[in-house]
Parts: structure tokens; C-alpha cells; sequence
């Protein structure tokens, strides 16, 4: 069994972006030489996530227009000393994901369903953003 | 250290049908032969997932109620062009379980709290499934 | 690659408390010995939790608010004969967490961001808790 890290550095553009990382966690698992394990996929982040989602706008935006209406913007927060996009944004990350995947590997690639790709999701504004990836395996 | 892989499939009859595979990801870790490690447990899958909860119909009647109410069908998805279950199936996943879970074994079982099971959650219609389950311990 | 195991037992005191067990967890990845690898933590309960999030109270005091909101108390719930608030902690458990985590371990330490911190999710009452680490690595 073998052990192999990575840190993929990000930058956003827009709150609620999806932005798909699967090739570069698939990179990562390649760099690896690691055939036959799992891997596990860390944002650390609170006010941003990552996620297992079909790559499809159309999808991205009804869950953005539901999630706000669900956890609304203008509200009175108790931590809107940041400001309410944050204050929001830590609570959309503990109900999307909150931060740690685990997917698994096979023959040096990932195993996801036809549709399922790897998103790291923004929740806040245009951020420097930081993914750990961990492949464990043979 | 060792690694071990089971691929279960599933036949599912229903929309926001819970079933408890709990037996069968057991089944997995015995025949794994693994005694002590972690069993990842994985649906390769937008628009269904996996989730610990108890088996209890009534459980699983309050979770579909609210669930929908607060992901309702009627409504004018952008995803719709798949239909409206499709849709809000997208969103369900990405807030129940995300189609990836990890469970502790010990002395060859689950490690699980007395009244937790291990559900594949049908969030579309009747469906051929498919869940990857993987071993890592010694 | 090694494994190393340890159950936490805590004593909860109010409903949707968060516990900040960062620190434990730590304590037990130092234990193990293991310098890189990944550390799993399952909480054994349907109607409690585990959850990344900032140690922060007026962000567990808005999750709490707007969960709330969300998933009522005062409503006819299939599940009320054990308590409405019995009734709602498992719809809760299944949005926040699910019970499940995996965080990266890095020179023997937790790889958290700067306000990531592990907490225990109280959803039901004063309890007596569990929650098993599991650490993997080298």
C-alpha cells in the first residue's frame, strides 16, 4: 500500500462558480502510480466546498437559485459582520459537501459514473483557493 | 495493509426509495477478509446517493416530504428538458450524502451505531444501480 | 502503511450544540504515529453529527436558526412518537454530514484551513456520545 499527496491551487471567479477539477485530481492520481485505492479530495475551506456533480450550467444554476432561496441573502445573520454573502456561504458549505470527498481508483483512473464529474464549488467571491488531494492504494 | 473491491448492482423500484444495502457492504468486508480498516462506499451517480440512516419507513416518509417541499417538482427548472424529477434529483444528491460515504470496520464488521444502516436512496425512477464498495485495512 | 484506532465517548449538553473536538482528534493522530496519511471520523448516531466548520457562534447560531426554519419542529411528522425533535435531528443528521469525515494528516497534524476546525453536532438532547477515529497513513 502507498501513499501520494498533492495541493492543487485555484483561483475563482464568481460566487457560486462550479469549477471542475476531475482531470486535475485524475493527474494527480496518475503522478501517483498508484493503481488500485481511493482518493480523497479537501478543500479547506468553510466558505467553499467540493462536490461530485454532473458539468452541466443548467443544473449549476437551479441549485444556486434554490440554495439562495433557501438560505436567503438579505436576512438579518448574526455573522453579517462579514458581510452576508459570507455569513450565507458558511452555511451553504455544511449542507454541499462540506469540504471532503472520497472517490475511488482503478487501473490508475478514477471510477465515477458517466455524468459524474469533481466540482470545487466557490460559496463566497473571487478567492485563492487550495484543494488537498490524497491518493491511498496498490 | 491491504485493499479489496466489490461492485454491488441494484434494481431500483421507485422514486425516493431507500434501500438498505447494509448487509451487502458487509458481505463485501467479510469476503474482503479484512479485519480492521475503513469500507468507502461509493454510488456512481447524480440523481441517486448513499446514506446511513435508520431503517424506519416513517423516517424515510418525513425525509421525502420535506425534502420535496423544499426542492419542489413544480417549478420552472433550467434543467428541465430531462423532466422536473431529473431536475430536482441533481440537487437532492448534491444535499443528501453526495453519493459518497466511509464506515469503520472492526474485527471484520461494520462498526455502526445501533440504529445505523447504510441506504441507497433512489432520488430519480426505477433504475439499474450501481454501488462500488472498497476495503482498506489489514 | 499503518492503522491506528480510537473511540472519543463525549457528554453532549443541549440541543444543536456544536463541540469543537479538533483537538482530540489530534491527540489521537499523534498517538498513531502516522505522519502522512488520512484520518476518518464517524460519529455513531442518526440524530447527531460530525462537521467541518469555523468555531464561531454566530455561525452555529444562524445554522441553527435557518436549519430550524427549515425543518420545522412544530409540524405533523410520521416519526413523532419519539418527539418532534427526535423527528427532525435525523432529517438534520442527513443534511449536515451524515455522521461521516475525512480529513488529510500531514507531518503528523491535521491539514485543516486556517478556520476549519472539527466539530460534534449535537441534533438531539443531552447525551451521552461516540465517535470513532480511524487513522491510516505511514
Amino acid at each position: 500500500m502507498k501513499f501520494y499527496r498533492d495541493v492543487l491551487e485555484l483561483r475563482t471567479q464568481k460566487n457560486f462558480q462550479y469549477i471542475n477539477i476531475t482531470d486535475k485530481i485524475e493527474d494527480v492520481v496518475i503522478k501517483s502510480g498508484i493503481k488500485d485505492g481511493m482518493v480523497f479530495v479537501n478543500a479547506t475551506h468553510n466558505t467553499a466546498t467540493v462536490i461530485i456533480q454532473e458539468a452541466d450550467s443548467t443544473i449549476h444554476g437551479d441549485t444556486k437559485e434554490i440554495i439562495e432561496e433557501l438560505i436567503p441573502f438579505d436576512r438579518k445573520w448574526r455573522h453579517s459582520y462579514e458581510g452576508n454573502v459570507n455569513a450565507t456561504s458558511h452555511i451553504k458549505n455544511q449542507l454541499l459537501g462540506n469540504s471532503n470527498l472520497s472517490i475511488p481508483v482503478k487501473d490508475g483512473r478514477l471510477v465515477l459514473g458517466t455524468w459524474q464529474q469533481i466540482h470545487f464549488l466557490e460559496l463566497l467571491e473571487p478567492r485563492r483557493r487550495e484543494v488537498i488531494v490524497t491518493v491511498i492504494g496498490e
